[in-house]
């Protein structure tokens, strides 16, 4: 192997050796973000963003498809609008980052740089909604959040992240409730069906729901090191706040009432599911549906008479059917080299033609997912590779559903709870009694927490493994991210 | 007049009364926008927001034609990193929101929430690059600043506002100025093609120039009371910041050299310039390549046997042409009220279909800019109204363009200058020679500053109309938003 073709692969601490020094190399070295001069910060390169910028065309999308307008609320909230809503407040006030000065004035009140938008956006309906005639309000904004976090991880945790929040009022609880469902399955079409992401579709318990929610659901997904990802919440906000805000409408009989709330969210930190779900020791590994780049042709012997024409007529082939293509004719960089760059960057296809492949009216036809090659007929290339798309996007999800799948163990104590947790590193499906004092026991011992309640429940028993009461269902139990 | 058919009229003061008002009730009362709970801030409804992404899709549609990439940077920049460069520190230093305060913890270096990005890119561009070969960096951020206004008005100047920044990087100064170029031509487009808003081009005066520039371009359009609105501005930055931050790179022949620099915006201000420019006294005119709605259809007497089944046809086929439309199928409502409704909201077309109408198999189209009713067959009804869109599209910019010339005005000496700025209410053409004092002293005097000096340039004379020295060139003056 000459040595531009083994730097590639060397520069990435492999995953079993450490996970983490793992993802932060393959997050830096294939330049999708940096650290940012302020602690705790990222910046998002452009490699990252155009990650980005797939899920969110997509998730707006089906926002809009689903009657949802955009709108877009200040970045900075007063002190006493935060404080309206006691739970709420209790939940986010630690980790507000507050503007004292504005220009060179000391402010008379702080400001909040918005940790999440309820408290303003609640103050603004109150003003805006008189009559049931207005509702349902189906909005979201995309924006970014400030939350002041103590250990961060870029995409996973930072001190600012980007993502959308969607602030919804409806007439009845039976229509709020129906909407946060809705959402709930966009956010797991969003994980499922475009970045290929298997997740567990759930409610959250008492103890994890968000602060000022009568309910959280939540998509929950299994990264590589056996970790749960909270990739998405949905909530049912009941009228807390609608209460604390003075939110109002006349009724379709005429009498006053206060509306039902429900927001929803999903954020950068879905791009770090993306990388620990799918990528290797290699680099990173990217489904079809999101790559910017979907097939890299790189020439062989490119200056030998005939292999560019070759090279170019299967470039239009391909864009012709709607296929994102590169042609990797860099001077000065071997092939040896370009195979390793394009599959460090996770481009799902790789095509190799020279001058022996045109003989032969070929392509070599290499694939990420599964780091085999085969040869394609040049003739019909086009359909060939769009096929082969469409089975590495349903191929990268199988893999990760049958990885969480062997992962996930029935614990019916503590014993074995614990086994899961610490040495086989999965997910533990118990069934449970709700407690939240027992939860946090839990919590304390093992680092585990309720993840999830699944809405696809499985009967593993009548009686609670850990009080032996009888079980109220079953749940899933684990570290998390 | 029924009561409801007045009162949406009503509710608009005429410009020629009270211009701010108009304005204010304008984009008020369609829901454009409202104001947020902190002073000087503004919160962009659905309405609002729909315009800005109209702006934003297309204009991210020719920055990704012309090799840009997007990416995105911290909300947040330290202090001594703002201070790097001395002429971009002064001009912005007195508009920044500091943060002081990070959850429960009083930060030891204040935070300025960005009131534009040079200085953090910058910082981290220097750390990226090191050779010609990555080069030129194409790059865009889409995102909001905060500058403390002291005297605001939604979408001209509020003290946050929506912007994209670009930053590019290039190895020579050639690459750099014909970068700058190329992205004002680029919100040219945005102005003149989308949004039907004529604009002049040209570069700024040494004064009126972005701090830390070496030259400012410009493109400025006149609102309909005569002043200006700079609406997106290119850079061409030169080695200031590259310098400041320490930015290298070997060049072809080996050498370590500093690269070329430019930055480009355009922000929601452009709004404010479509309501201005476009909207009259019965309150929003959207130039149809804006508009949400293109079409609304008014059914009369919709209860009467077969007149919803032609409306529907109609709509479905306008859908069919690409044509987005609306069938006001409102119960409650009279067919006045639906009229004033659309016609505030600026919809380009309505159609009114109606018994009497189907018996002559026509509908009555009316369009929002000339205020005119025509009948038009029902037969290729989508391609007539087809070309009616492209009419009013284009009939808006050519009246657009029309009234600013026609309130453009050739001075050659103060007491004409005067009479334009104060009188006429226009813009000043003007020979002039270069000179900040005297620019300082017009403005000191009349309020009037050099908005632009334009790439086409008319030759009024040889003497400077102030100083009767040589002229330099022709130049725009005008009071400004």
């Amino acid at each position: 192997m000459a040595k531009n073709e083994k730097q590639f692969v060397e520069e990435i601490t492999p995953m079993e050796v450490d996970f983490a020094q793992w993802y932060t190399d393959v997050i830096t070295k294939t330049e999708l973000v940096d650290y940012a001069p302020i602690k705790g910060f990222m910046v998002i390169r452009p490699n990252g963003f155009a990650l980005w910028e797939k899920i969110r065309d997509y998730a707006d999308n089906l926002f809009k498809e689903t009657g949802h307008k955009n709108m877009y609320f200040p970045l900075l909230i007063p002190e006493s609008l935060l404080n309206k809503e006691a739970e709420h407040v209790e939940g986010f006030a630690p980790e507000v980052a507050w503007v004292t000065q504005g220009g060179n004035k000391a402010l008379e009140e702080r400001l909040a740089v918005r940790p999440t938008s309820e408290t303003i956006i609640c103050q603004m309906y109150s003003k805006w909604l008189t009559s049931y005639r207005q509702l349902p309000y189906l909005y979201n904004q995309w924006n970014s959040v400030v939350r002041w976090e103590k250990s961060t991880r870029p995409f996973l945790r930072t001190s600012e992240f980007l993502w959308q929040e969607g602030h919804t009022i409806h007439e009845t609880k039976e229509e709020a409730v129906a909407e946060t469902l809705q959402q709930l399955e966009t956010y797991r079409k969003v994980a499922e069906d475009l970045m290929a992401m298997p997740v567990i579709v759930g409610q959250k318990s008492e103890s994890e729901k968000f602060a000022g929610a009568d309910a959280t659901y939540t998509i929950e997904a299994m990264m590589h090191d056996g970790k749960a990802l909270q990739s998405g919440t949905s909530h049912f906000l009941g009228q807390h706040f609608t209460k604390a805000f003075d939110i109002t409408f006349s009724d379709r009989e005429g009498n006053l009432a206060h509306p039902y709330h429900t927001s929803w969210g999903i954020s950068t930190r879905l791009i770090g599911g993306l990388i620990m779900v799918h990528s290797d020791n290699r680099g990173l590994v990217i489904p079809p549906k999101m790559a910017t780049t979907q097939v890299v042709i790189v020439p062989i012997a490119a200056n030998k008479g005939g292999v560019m024409e070759v090279v170019d007529k299967a470039a239009a082939e391909l864009k012709a059917k709607g296929i994102s293509v590169n042609v990797d004719d860099r001077d000065g960089y071997s092939p040896g080299y370009k195979f390793n760059d394009a599959e460090m960057h996770g481009i799902p296809v790789r095509l190799e033609i020279g001058p022996k492949d045109i003989e032969k009216n070929q392509a070599l036809a290499f694939r990420r997912d599964e780091l085999t090659k085969s040869e394609v007929s040049l003739d019909n290339i086009a359909d060939t590779v769009k096929e082969l798309l469409d089975d590495i996007q349903i191929n990268m999800y199988n893999k990760a559903k049958k990885y969480r799948d062997e992962r996930t163990y029935a614990a019916n104590n503590m014993d074995e709870f614990i086994d899961i947790i610490e040495n086989k590193k999965g997910f533990a499906k118990v069934m449970w009694k709700d407690n939240a004092e027992n939860e946090a026991k839990i919590k304390a011992l093992t680092g585990a927490t309720i993840r999830v309640i699944p809405f696809e429940q499985e009967n593993l028993g009548d009686k609670c493994f850990y009080s032996g009461e009888k079980a109220d269902h079953m749940v899933i139990f684990a570290k998390a991210y």
